[in-house]
């Protein structure tokens, strides 16, 4: 690819290239700021990094809150480190919406991981729109890329929308289930049942084993009920142990098959268009929103419209004419 | 509230606001539909009814899948139905991503609820956009006052971001449990019992009533976690058996109780303005998509700008920056 911006370099690009902790961590900042003087600078960057990103293998790790995410994540970090892997781990800290609070703030979390030299970890706070948090999560991932990591693990936060937007964004997508959890099989999951490249049932260990395979059997089954994929694969359903260490290289194993013959067909390279157009275009979205909101004679003209709803003077759907009219003229 | 629509009046109004149910779903069908000559009718009609909504009791039922929501549902509205009051219901149908389908399309729910006179029930499939699906049910329930239900009934599709959302368009907002289940406290459901106006153990019959009784301690002492409220309401923590009828009369006694409360204080109207304001502001987010998207020169220009990232000749960034000129412009 080309770099349209070659004449404006980043200060923070020369020190991400050459794999510096830091700089990657301002650089995420960065990105993730709501300041428009942060964003222009994120901006800059992004279009800097543009040739040096896209060599990495991205793995979404998916499953609902509790069934061991950040403890399988840490498992396989610690593998791929110890096959001399640089490893990259993107987790997203669900937050309350009234409190503002973190869930997790206060637990200590991969804590052996986070002491590899070859790994870095970065948690992202869930902002109020999912939308910007996908976006984010995005760059977060060329970032890293850029920074040299060959591997990025995704940790998506286990509920609604986001498994899907994470889905969107990665080379491999793995959902992690609980034993004995096969009847419980509801709502949303059963999307993401659909597009995940493997199973595995996580915890599978001491007593558990017996309810692990029997859960085993119930997803091979289960996933027998969908179309078989276009690339003629068939989704493993794999038993691991993350506080065993059991089941990990086996998990690996099948994210390398996949890719081999992802990049052989030629599926991988295609894919990864299909994301950027995508990504392209809800970001697309975010900026329209953004212009939109913050456009002054529209921010002006939105308190009056609030007043005329409220007085009963204008519907809802004349206010929005006049502003988007006014929006395009401005 | 005036109505500056009345030159324009929809052949569906007069049926609509004569209660004829028919008209009620095909009113709905325009507001759900997708065609730009649906969304004109249906802003006609919205403009139409403005003076004939708001005066219904709104009450959002929350929980996980499994939780029984529509035995639930289906509990309090003949309860209601008996004391003679019209009681819409609307539910959104989450459907996998993949094949499209319905999960719970051939699953009967609230059989006997909806064969009564004074009830009635509409399914919204999910659709790709959470959004979409928010503005629509937000009209849904103007569309259901109009056609003069007295009590709406609006059930949440169980995760993410849905449940937030519906709590910005209701007075109520309950929030069920199943016995037990105390531990399990995670994620999202933090943010959802911040901001729910009671809950309610369900299934609290036969052996799980001990359970229940541990999960509603649970539960009371959790809540006690939280800031108490502005209006001095604190959120009751009630058992209940949609399937012996037990509960159900004591919870509609405590929704009533927070509702005199609230319009007493003038809150109940605040609240309904401040959501009419934030309901017209993402209807116009999602408007202005809908008018980006649609554009003819944006769409051309849009084809272009692929090709260009694909090749790398234009960074995300600069596309976006040129497509939202041109939107500006054209």
């Amino acid at each position: 690819m080309k770099n349209n911006n070659a004449s404006h370099s980043h200060p923070l690009l020369s020190p991400l290239l050459n794999g510096d902790r830091q700089a990657l961590s301002r650089s995420i900042s960065l990105l993730e700021s709501q300041l428009d003087s942060h964003r222009l600078e994120a901006n800059i960057l992004m279009g800097n990094i543009l040739s040096h990103t896209g060599k990495s293998i991205r793995v979404a790790i998916s499953g609902v809150p509790g069934v061991g995410k950040s403890s399988f994540i840490e498992a396989l970090g610690l593998l791929l480190t110890g096959m001399g892997k640089k490893v990259g781990v993107l987790t997203i800290d669900p937050s309350s919406k009234q409190s503002g609070g973190s869930i997790l703030g206060d637990k200590t979390r991969m804590t052996q991981l986070s002491s590899t030299e070859l790994a870095y970890i970065r948690t992202t706070p869930a902002a109020s729109s999912l939308g910007g948090v996908a976006q984010n999560t995005r760059g977060s991932i060329k970032l890293c890329e850029a920074a040299g990591f060959e591997v990025i693990l995704i940790e998506t936060v286990g509920v609604g929308q986001n498994e899907l937007e994470v889905h969107e964004m990665v080379d491999f997508f793995l959902l992690l289930n609980l034993p004995g959890a096969g009847d419980e099989i509801q709502g949303i999951k059963r999307g993401i049942m659909e597009v995940a490249d493997a199973l595995l049932i996580n915890k599978a260990d001491g007593d558990a084993v017996p309810l692990a395979k029997k859960a085993q059997q119930y997803f091979k089954a289960a996933l027998h009920a969908f179309q078989s994929r276009e690339n003629g694969w068939s989704p493993p359903v794999l038993l691991a142990s993350a506080t065993e260490g059991t089941g990990i290289v086996e998990i690996w194993q099948q994210i390398e098959t996949f890719v081999a013959l992802q990049q052989k067909s030629g599926d991988f390279e295609r894919n990864r268009q299909q994301q950027e157009i995508s990504g392209w275009k809800s970001q697309m979205t975010e900026s329209l929103k953004r212009a939109f909101f913050k456009d002054p004679t529209v921010k002006a003209l939105l308190l009056q419209l609030e007043l005329e709803i409220t007085r009963g003077d204008a519907t809802a759907v004349q206010a929005t004419q006049r502003a988007i009219d006014t929006f395009r003229k401005a």
